[in-house]
C-alpha cells in the first residue's frame, strides 16, 4: 500500500465491528482522499476485544495489516457492557461468518492512548470517526483535557433529531448503550458532527447491492457481501424487504466527502443521561427549522439532516474498484 | 339558545383562554354537532381566574351565559404557576383586548368537581376536550378514580411527537406547564387522543382570514378578529409573517368531526416527568413507522398526525355563521 500522508487527511476511527462498520472500514480503505491511521474498538455490536478481532481480520482480508487497531473500553462509563446484539449483527459481530483469521494482534496501547498519541502525531489535522458507543472518545477526554483542542473534527454516528429511536422510542444504539459518553463527546470543545438516523435509515443497501459485492474479484468485498446476509434479514422488520440501513458507511462517506451534507445545522445538542424514559435521546434544538433560525453561528455542534445523494450505489463502488497494493 | 342535548354530543372543555382557545371556544359554540356543557378553567396562558373571566366574557358576547365556567387549578401538580406567557397572548390573555365585562360568575365547583358532575350527567358520552394544561383532569382523577370509565373519551392539545417543542426542544407548553398532570391524564385507563404540534403548526390562520373575522357582523367574531393582532405578532418568529398556529381549534374540530384524523396510530405515550433535558416531552412509540406497525391494537392513547384537510377556511365559516339564538 502506498499512502501520501501529505496530501491525505489523517483519520482515526472507533467502531464496534459489526457489519454496518465492516462496510464503513471498506469504504475508508478504498478512500484515496484519507488516510486510516489508526482504529479502537469499543463494545457495543459485540464486545472491543471481538470488535479489534473482526477489524483486525478485515484488514488482513484488505491487504491493510499496517493499520493500528487498539482494544478499547469493555464497558461503558457507567454500568457494563450489556453483551451486544447478535440478533442483528451475529454471534461474532460479522454475520456468523468465519472470516480467515488475520494472526495480527492489536497494539498495546487503549483505543484512548492510540487516539490522544494520533492527536499528537496529526495536530490540527486529525479527523475522529466514532461509530459505536463513544466510551473511548470520553475517556481520552478525560486522560487529556488537551485533546480537543488538538483534533481537527468529530463525526459521530449516533442519535435521532426528529425520527424515533432504534433502541427506545427516543434513543439510538451508540447513544443508548453510552449515553453518559455522549453526553461528554457532545459537550466538549471540539467541533461534533452528529450523523443521526434521520439521514442513515433513509440511506438503504439492497439485494442488488449485496449480489454485486458478493460477485466481486476481491476478498474483501465477497466477505462483506456473505456477512451482510445474517444483518439484511434484521430490516425486513425495518424496511418490509431484506436490505439494511448504511449508518456507519454514510458518516464514512461524510468524513471522506464522498457524500456532502446539504442540511447540518449548528444547533445545542444535549444528550438525556436521566434514568427517566428519554435516556439516551439526543435532543438537538431545531426549534425555528421553519424559519432557518434554529442554526447558530459559533455552536460546534451540529446535526445532519439531509445530504446530496444516496450512498449505496457510491459505496459499491468505492469497495468494488479497491484493490490493497500489497 | 335551543339545545337539543339528545343529538348532541356532550363536551366538557377545559381551557386557559387564551387567544386560540378563544377561536376553540367560539367554534366550539358555532358547531352543531356538540353541545358544550360546561367549561373548566386552568392556569396556563394566564392564571385560571383571569381565563374563567374571559371564558365568561366571550360566552357573554356569543350569547350563551347558561354555559357553566368553573375555576380550576392555579397551581400545577408540581410547583408554582408560572405567570403564564403576556408576551404571546397579552397581559389579559386576550390580546389586550378589553371585552365587555359579562358580569357572570363562575359556578361554585372546582372545574374538576365540576367535570366530575358532567361525567355522571352524561355517563358514557361525555367528551373532554382539554386545550391547556392538564391540571384540572388529574385532580379529578385523582378526586374519582371511577372518572376515567364514565368518560367517552379525552382530546388533549399538548406535546409534539416528531417535530420540536415550543418551550424545550421537545416539551409543549400545555404539557410543560404540568407534565405530572400530563403523565396522569395520558396513563389513566381512558381513551386519549393527543393533538400534538405536529399536526396543530401545520393550521396556520392568515391575516386574510382574521380580516374576516373583523368584518363580521357578530360582535364575538369582531372581538376575535381583535385579538388576535397580539398573537399575529408573536407568530412572525415562527411562519415569518403576520398568522398563527390553530393548536386549540384544531383540537375542538377533530372532537367536533369538521377535522378528521387520517393518521392517527395507537401507539404508548409517555411524558417525561424526570428533572432532565426531556422534561415535558411526550415520548411516543413511532419506532416501526415505515412499515405501520407502530400502531398496537387495544393501545388507548392515539397520537394525530395528519387530518384531512386544512382547518381555517371551515374555522372562519363556522364562527361567521353562527348567530346567538338569544
Amino acid at each position: 500500500m502506498t499512502s501520501t500522508p501529505t496530501t491525505r487527511i489523517p483519520v482515526y476511527l472507533d467502531c464496534d465491528t459489526g457489519i454496518d462498520d465492516a462496510l464503513a472500514l471498506a469504504y475508508l480503505l478504498a478512500s484515496p482522499e484519507i488516510d486510516l491511521v489508526g482504529i479502537g474498538s469499543v463494545s457495543g455490536n459485540v464486545s472491543a476485544a471481538q470488535g479489534a478481532v473482526n477489524t483486525l481480520d478485515l484488514l488482513a482480508l484488505a491487504g491493510r495489516p499496517d493499520v493500528p487497531v487498539a482494544v478499547g473500553a469493555h464497558h461503558p462509563v457507567a454500568g457494563e457492557f450489556d453483551g451486544g446484539v447478535p440478533h442483528i449483527h451475529g454471534r461474532n459481530g460479522v454475520g456468523n461468518v468465519d472470516l480467515p483469521p488475520s494472526g495480527l494482534e492489536p497494539v498495546a496501547e487503549s483505543a484512548a492512548e492510540l487516539l490522544i498519541r494520533l492527536s499528537h502525531q496529526h495536530e490540527g489535522e486529525l479527523r475522529v470517526l466514532a461509530i459505536g458507543p463513544f466510551t473511548n472518545l470520553a475517556e481520552a477526554l478525560r486522560i487529556d483535557a488537551g485533546l480537543a483542542g488538538r483534533v481537527h473534527g468529530v463525526t459521530v454516528m449516533g442519535g435521532a433529531a426528529l425520527t424515533p429511536g432504534n433502541v427506545t422510542p427516543v434513543a439510538e444504539a451508540n447513544v443508548w448503550n453510552d449515553p453518559e459518553a455522549a453526553a461528554e463527546v457532545v459537550g466538549a470543545d471540539w467541533d461534533v458532527t452528529l450523523v443521526p438516523l434521520d439521514v442513515t435509515e433513509e440511506n438503504v443497501f439492497e439485494e442488488s447491492d449485496r449480489e454485486a459485492l458478493l460477485a466481486a474479484e476481491t476478498p474483501l468485498a465477497r466477505a462483506l457481501g456473505e456477512i451482510l446476509d445474517v444483518y439484511f434479514d434484521f430490516y425486513v422488520v425495518v424496511y418490509g424487504r431484506r436490505s439494511c440501513a448504511l449508518h456507519d458507511p454514510l458518516s464514512a462517506a461524510l468524513v471522506v466527502g464522498g457524500i456532502t451534507a446539504t442540511k447540518a445545522p449548528a444547533v445545542p445538542i444535549v444528550v438525556d443521561t436521566t434514568q427517566g424514559p428519554g435516556r439516551g435521546q439526543t435532543i438537538c434544538d431545531l426549534r425555528g427549522q421553519r424559519m432557518g433560525t434554529h442554526d447558530r453561528v459559533g455552536r460546534r455542534t451540529r446535526v445532519v439532516l439531509d445530504t446530496d445523494r444516496p450512498l449505496a450505489e457510491h459505496l459499491v463502488e468505492r469497495i468494488l474498484a479497491y484493490r490493497p497494493a500489497v
